[in-house]
């Protein structure tokens, strides 16, 4: 459809919704985090209630356009960029957050409030929303819900999934679906809300949530750990698990320690570099910290280790871990998001590196992730010169092996950043050609004409 | 179908399998522990791996037959009965636990394992299975998962959902799903899984699970406390929950321990009887546990209090709860299993009681329930002298009034027990119409002939 003519039908038929099609917002809201598409999206919406999203979604169902919803654009896979003209539905101004609940704990929150304004609400009430992750001060809740975010706690706390007693969704035929509604216990047939959580929008647009927030935890602290083999971080995990009461489990190469110090300007936090850091997060117990940290010291799994005595000095030893997606942003860097389960990390970390070595001796390869979910992050840096087609067409080559290996270790091809365009030619890694069929023919169910995010996730 | 027919096709198409025909088999595998239907089942197949089953719902599907998967037959929804003549399918040859790996802290479990054998299991390992309900000793794990078993210790612990990461099912087609496997991390598509854990058997049959344990909690303690009203409760409800790390949290009434204390010749508990009972269990901490019985005295709230000093006498508490089910089965009940949010207890109760007061005043009604995930138990006893058919024509017409009050406070008619064939046509006071219908879409697309329990949960 031509601008002019999509100008004059949203005139006659959306007249008093908010709408852009100025060129900086069709860039703005037609990519997200990745970088290896053209954005090209046709107009942005900017709804105001659930109406309004109803009568964009039946447009586009009467007229044959794609919707595409839209929050923080902090994504991984390009699960919400606009590649072929599609309507973009920006959820910003689903912002609020009410109906807290003291006696449930829980609270209403609009699908594009930010991660970290709940984490902040949470916190005003004396309670914890535990889901965090680096881009909370960017990312929406509903693409939270849409790819069950999970982050650095799910060792402790589990993923997005896991806080969500209810969402009220639009279909991708135009239908409000109230699901769960705040219940704890609710067994009244299919659980569409279980469904919708990381459907990535091919089902419906995200309009609300009911959350459940925990209490706060007790203090907590930090440790950082240098060791000195791959095979040390299942062994000290193993060694902390037993003593510690672990909320987070962080590991990362040397290499994403050089690239956070050279880009945040840090100091190396030890005398020396080492080759492999983990970084723990535990309800305050230093007798037994310290005790972590010399039985690995004298088993030869650590070769140094720093405690924080502050606040102050637990953000800091965060920051070489939270730093390192930001730090290698601007090499295009191309991201798998795999998981093995946990027990199987060491065998499948071995495989795989004698695979990066024979696929990948040009490119510069940076390893982290939250060991204790079994869950790795493993970015190939696109070298200065090389064309970003080209780049993304050499990895997705590697991909072959790296995604055959998951499938011997019957891993996942994205543990969380979800499938979106980026992963889909790599779902029959992870998922049976009958399950694949099956998503096809459920999506087909909520979102007959396709008019939801065509093309993400699987074909339709 | 003719018996005599049906051996001849069972001998020519699946001679290899193990069937029973015997009058007492039909009626052991046709129900479950509701009695308000006459058990009608054709054949009782024993399958002893994934191909049989496939098999079996295979030429179910070419010869139009219904299918039953059937686990202890424990439910309360009527969801296994065999009521027109259907194949019931036993999983009771399913029954191994095995790959139980340590450092996952996970379990393979077979579709037939009892609940009972899982706990102990897992004790034996040093872990923890959470999931308790009075059933434990006869349910197996994929009726759990059919119906997404909750029971005594949701309020700390979750549903059976929170512990399965891996499920292999069977569908309507015959195709098998390994859905998950085990991971913890797992954003790629549509997660099925979730879809299957309470679908009550009308998507597949679920054939093993890999099942989640925890560490042992620390030592725990129960207090049985004798309240003043009905107001009380929720009150107490908030005093504990800030001083005690609670398991459990569970109410009955004076009648169901009258119910209890003559079925098991158990002593009163106590000096006299008084109108409500509240039994927590909760982390060790008997100096927190008296403040809150003495609060609770002060309030008014509280009448008397028995904490236990042994773990006998924990057990003995227990007992007034859990005898409740047993000591009322052959009266009839009618069960009413609903759950509103925990904060609208007080005043749904409040008007519940209301409706019982003019909509049965000749029949006795029992109430027990779990207070802390807002699920109550409601069971109106069958008059010795009156017909079954009459007695649930009765039930069902008060359900109209009881149905309607949860329908404005956003409630659910099925909290733990499912839908099945008894709740089925009061399915709508918790779901609309748009989500019944998707229901039924979503089973078409796996279960495209509905073979599998046709006629539970939603018509098909």
């Amino acid at each position: 459809m031509q601008a002019n003519e999509l100008s004059s039908l949203l005139e006659t038929e959306l007249s008093g919704l908010a709408w852009s099609m100025q060129p900086g917002d069709l860039e703005q809201f037609g990519q997200d985090w990745t970088r290896f598409h053209q954005p090209d999206a046709s107009v942005v919406f900017f709804p105001n209630d659930i109406a309004e999203v109803q009568q964009i979604i039946r447009l586009a169902n009467r007229t044959g356009q794609v919707v595409i919803p839209s929050g923080g654009r902090t994504g991984y896979s390009a699960g919400a960029v606009a590649t072929g003209g599609e309507w973009v539905i920006s959820m910003v101004r689903f912002n609020a957050i009410s109906d807290f609940n003291p006696i449930d704990q829980t609270v209403k929150v609009g699908a594009g409030v930010i991660t970290e304004q709940l984490q902040q609400f949470a916190a005003d009430q004396g309670l914890f929303y535990p889901v965090d992750f680096a881009s909370s001060g960017s990312s929406h809740i509903a693409g939270n819900i849409a790819t069950n975010a999970g982050g650095i706690r799910v060792l402790r706390y589990g993923l997005t999934r896991d806080y969500v007693l209810g969402l009220t969704v639009v279909t991708g035929s135009g239908e409000i679906l109230h699901l769960n509604q705040g219940l704890v216990k609710n067994a009244s047939g299919l659980d569409f809300r279980h469904l919708f959580i990381g459907s990535e929008g091919i089902l419906g647009v995200v309009i609300e949530a009911e959350i459940k927030l925990l209490a706060q935890p007790p203090n907590q602290s930090v440790m950082l750990l240098a060791l000195t083999s791959l095979e040390a971080i299942m062994s000290v995990f193993a060694l902390a698990r037993k003593s510690l009461v672990l909320s987070s489990f962080e590991f990362f190469s040397d290499r994403s320690l050089k690239r956070v110090m050279a880009h945040r300007g840090f100091d190396n936090p030890f005398d020396e570099l080492h080759p492999f850091y983990v970084l723990l997060e535990f309800d305050e117990n230093e007798a037994a910290a310290m005790d972590v940290f010399e039985s690995g010291m004298e088993s030869g799994w650590v070769n140094d280790g720093i405690i924080a005595q502050s606040l102050d000095q637990a953000t800091q030893l965060w920051q070489y871990r939270e730093g390192i997606s930001e730090s290698i942003a601007h090499y295009t860097p191309y991201k798998n998001d795999i998981s093995v389960k946990i027990s199987l990390v060491p065998a499948f970390m071995e495989q795989l590196e004698d695979i990066l070595a024979a696929e990948y001796p040009d490119f510069e390869t940076i390893w982290f992730g939250h060991i204790g979910d079994g869950n790795l992050h493993l970015n190939i840096l696109k070298p200065a010169d090389m064309d970003t087609a080209e780049f993304k067409a050499q990895c997705e080559q590697v991909n072959v092996h790296v995604y055959g290996l998951i499938q011997q270790f019957s891993g996942s091809i994205s543990a969380e950043h979800g499938v979106g365009l980026i992963k889909k030619p790599f779902l029959p890694y992870s998922k049976s050609a009958e399950e694949i069929r099956l998503m096809q023919a459920v999506k087909q169910v909520f979102d007959p004409n396709g008019v939801l995010n065509r093309g993400k996730v699987v074909d339709s």
